[in-house]
């Protein structure tokens, strides 16, 4: 990965797409204004087919790269109850919900280019290596072009190395860290940021040295070419709106990673 | 289409692939050196991720070609409900599933050569000209060289070929047909054909100069490049041992269509 | 049913607890000041159990009476898909439906008072004698002496009053009537109210004499014991107040029908 | 709990009512002449609402009593896929479950005595003290008079006492055992008894005084007022006939624990 305390430009990514059916989540079209990268969900957690299509097609029009936002089979649970799913089912199910979202994509005149695991799936392959493969191993069989977006030093980082695939680190720009570079669990004090003023100045520090002040006061390194902005809660478009500006204020460039 | 009359080749189709997580159906690995052409389902009536790639792959073992077995989503119902689905999420819903098993078939080392829809689908689009120009659409849309195959004279013909696509024809060697040429409804009597040798037959006079007796004795033309054969009652796999024997001692090469 | 022109009271009936999972739905807990039946869905077309015993729960603190709004089996569709469902499995899928959320609602100190059919079950059964005798059954099974709401002159009342079940006539008080009584589909002009006095004026008349002007400014008959407010719309909360105070102002008490 | 080694009496419980839709698992109709207790599933793991009261309906005509086999929200998995799911939304769904299967006996005749948790979860809350906890706080509320069918010795039985709720332990007939009376995991040597006659032998020796041999040779104690047959393999009935003849030889009578 190149230093990153050199690097002039980041990438803005957030989970979109997640409209299910009736039900709609997030202003997916302010946010595609304001992103660069679009975690598109796939089905498993939400996204029904036509969401997937017209998410894929505004991600066009804005020139936003897509990513498949992988996901367990959780509709109820919206992909955040972690599952011991058999790592052949868990391959499978990855590559199934790559496949139909590239070919959502390609009708809506682009193309999946990166993929970053949901929710709980996303948390459990920072440490099981079992699950953690089999990630790895249906990105491998579909694509191996296809860079994994997720957590520096987790084990799917280290699966997805080892297999040969591109791995790119992201950053969270609302989230508290702990001082040994993990994120404060949701149930503690200080897990989630909420003044945008702070937050946008917390994302040029990450993009521009690659450090982040811990909530203990140290500062410390993130590998990350991709800041993450959530895009489902009520605040999340002046949010993301903040951090654009405080980064492009900065003289850093918004450019998808991909 | 071909003079039926001069043809010496006909195609066998089966639905397969229809298990879904614990639940078996069918003895696909039979099947699968009976037939030609496997119509595999793709998840929304039967068909878990990971034994869609299972029967991908044993496809290709056997040098059977694999079709998108499209149906309406409905687990429950087997996708045997007729469901006023709109035209776009129908749309897309088939789109979704022709590329969750284009990707499933490519990394099991095939493709999708064709599309079927599955058991209520296949029946609405009939006569629901919506429906079956939402099909058309989405084939179209995902990939125009693929030929559609289904019952000739219906909706979905008329639909695929003036949107340009390939539309095929199948017979059903175990169903009674009526004088017009549509099917016995499985309500009444002779809807279903059950003793083999005469089904065998059958699908020798279907095969070979493209008639079948009608249920009132007279002898009916019906245009089919492929004949199916269920794959999932008891006796399936004798069955289409007995018509593939039958076929093959008239001297008809068993040939998948596409 | 009593003469309604000499009604003092009318019931306002709302489709309450739809949110799902992460995805929410309505203001129900706004809704639930104004109304005094809440349609709670069952988990087939929204409704997760948490839900199903949150909106219980606030029904019971907020005196309104619980029905249970049962759906087709589809979330991804929410129930607005018109299904082809076999009648002895209606039948039974609605019996679950309302057992699941009669143990919810005295989990959460009250109880399931009435049934309503929701989406596309609802105006299905409309004509469809078969799918309206499947569901007077299941309810018939489960508890006879719940009432069904729904449409005055439809194949479920008849089906309904034929097995001995009481039945409740509903009107919309946003919704366009023709001259013959029936709704003026969405697709056309003059389907939908959205002046809120307007609405609510007609709310008075629909209970204080039974009639309503429909489209083309005749006045006609409509049998309706409850009035259907709509709680998933932006001005949802709005409409309903609106619609109370102008039943209150008129001297017409608002009263749930059970 | 009764002392065991004086008990002239035991339990059969099977699995049951686990056909989903178009598929079907287990010969239910021969266990239900065989087994005392049925184990019927909900729907979260398998058990459609038809499967359900047509279950049920043949469990009263056998005389067998039924139990609510509560699952995991996880049809694709069987139930089988251990998952994180917040306290909360597990005891919902457990309620859920209990009174859907409630509504579906009471309709069919009987109605349901006791509760068994499915698979993962069944397995998960032999440890983990807040499912554990959901579970009986979701039995609690439905009724307390349920008893619970579990793992004696687990966290779900501390929870269940510690609740006032009544906690019946079952043995397994086919399952190897360590000195410490857990299981032998399914990935390891002996974790699978197959010899029908053995299995009856182990059956009576568990019965007549609460012991079997663990893998080692030595002989343990085992609580079990219930004795676990499966229901869904090759060989199910053959293995439930064998031990409930074995154990009427033995002069123990087969009779349900509630």
């Amino acid at each position: 990965m190149e230093p990153i305390a050199e690097r002039r430009s980041v990438d803005l990514n957030s989970d979109l797409g997640e409209s299910f059916g009736a039900w709609t989540m997030g202003d997916d079209a302010a946010m595609l204004q304001l992103v660069t990268s679009a975690n598109v969900a796939c089905g498993f957690h939400g996204g029904d087919p036509s969401t997937m299509r017209a998410t894929c097609r505004l991600a066009a029009e804005n020139g936003v790269t897509v990513g498949a936002h992988v996901s367990y089979r959780d509709l109820a649970g919206f992909g955040r109850r972690s599952m011991a799913v058999p790592a052949a089912e868990l391959r499978d199910e990855v590559i199934y919900q790559l496949a139909a979202l590239a070919g959502m994509a390609r009708v809506a005149g682009t193309a999946v280019r990166y993929v970053k695991p949901h929710g709980a799936l996303y948390n459990r392959i920072v440490d099981d290596e079992t699950q953690a493969a089999a990630v790895v191993e249906a990105v491998a069989a579909f694509d191996p072009e296809l860079p994994l977006l997720g957590l520096a030093g987790s084990a799917v980082e280290r699966a997805a190395v080892a297999r040969g695939l591109r791995f790119v680190g992201e950053a969270f720009v609302d989230r508290g860290y702990r001082p040994d570079g993990t994120l404060v669990p949701r149930s503690e004090p200080g897990a989630l940021l909420s003044e945008v003023e702070a937050i946008a100045a917390r994302a040029v520090r990450l993009a521009a040295d690659g450090t982040v002040e811990a909530v203990d006061g140290t500062r410390i390194a993130v590998t990350a070419s991709s800041l993450c902005v959530h895009g489902d809660t009520p605040g999340a478009v002046a949010m993301a709106e903040a951090v654009r500006r405080g980064l492009e204020d900065a003289g850093i460039a918004v450019e998808a990673f991909v």
